[in-house]
């Protein structure tokens, strides 16, 4: 097993002389996708009685099952469907929590990343008090920011109105909050909230 | 082709006129499922701003998917998981909603129909003050009911002490709330939690 330090840096008895790895490449590449993380972090709080929140499943368009006798049913043919709302939701003190997590290698966040559905979802949640976020991770930088929904739907709107395509690194680090990577939890966003709205 | 629901069950586009099904079910059953009937009225809500809630994608496991070229990606084996949460969640006045669906042709409710990561995961939201609940149709009777979550703790551990395997149709009727049937929504499930929770 990998052992890291608090700041998800990975540790190694001894460095290997005869190859070594180049600096950019171990500070950026962890080995762990932004939806490990948070998978982790969500089993983190769960299993502290933190919050209850869940990746939803992929959603699937099934077209043909076989039902083999004495067997489990085998999904023959099927195709992935765009997803309605967000990955993630649950509760937090009672109150709905819902958001979108997106990893991007660009030094900005393009809004293509997001669909159309989904910010339509997000607009709904916040019209009925949910606490609605997207977790942005930049993987060459490894900075992970919480930035709330109100605020993407500002860069969303100016983007239809004819403006740039994506969010600036810049104006993430100023609109949204930073989340250090941590251990245990390793995305921490519980933490922002609590800031935010408790 | 036959068509199945996820459960295996066949499902019939029209009735047979030739072998018509007795009167007392044509009454049970309207043709819709409680499912067809909760994602109308989750639509219904969703669409008039009173609440977003969704009914989760059934999770598969996917074990082998083509890439044709210049075509979408066809999922060719997988099977379906067990859920390891409810079926339904969102949000409603900020609040966590959180429920499951079941329908029984029994004249008691099976407590078989629900599973122990589900009950694990209901305690959960309970202790983060989410509302959660189970909804419950009697096919035979057609007749719906909402059960508070906290109810269905105190059926779950009779029969953990070794007391009796479902709920009875009286008792759900009296530690229950009947949902009644209506066009618009068709099951007003908000009416309840309007009265027992704000």
């Amino acid at each position: 097993m990998a052992i890291r330090y608090p700041n998800g840096k990975l540790w190694k008895a001894k460095q290997n002389v005869a190859n070594p790895v180049p600096v950019e490449i171990q500070y950026s590449n962890r080995g762990m996708t932004l939806e490990d993380d948070l998978n982790e972090t969500n089993l983190y709080y769960r299993e502290n009685g933190i919050a209850v929140i869940h990746k939803k499943p992929t959603p699937i368009q099934i077209v043909s099952v076989d039902y083999p006798k004495r067997s489990a049913a085998v999904i023959k043919e099927a195709y992935f469907k765009q997803a309605s709302t967000t990955d993630y939701n649950g509760v937090y003190k009672g109150k709905y929590i819902d958001f979108e997590a997106k990893e991007t290698k660009n030094s900005s966040f393009p809004l293509k990343n997001i669909h159309d559905h989904q910010i339509e979802h997000m607009k709904a949640v916040l019209e009925q008090n949910g606490i609605c976020f997207l977790i942005i991770r930049f993987t060459k930088l490894n900075q992970i920011y919480f930035l709330e929904a109100e605020k993407l739907m500002h860069f969303w709107e100016r983007q239809k109105n004819g403006g740039r395509k994506s969010i600036s690194h810049q104006e993430i680090v100023e609109c949204g909050h930073h989340i250090p990577l941590g251990y245990c939890p390793r995305v921490d966003y519980i933490s922002i909230i609590d800031k935010l709205y408790f």
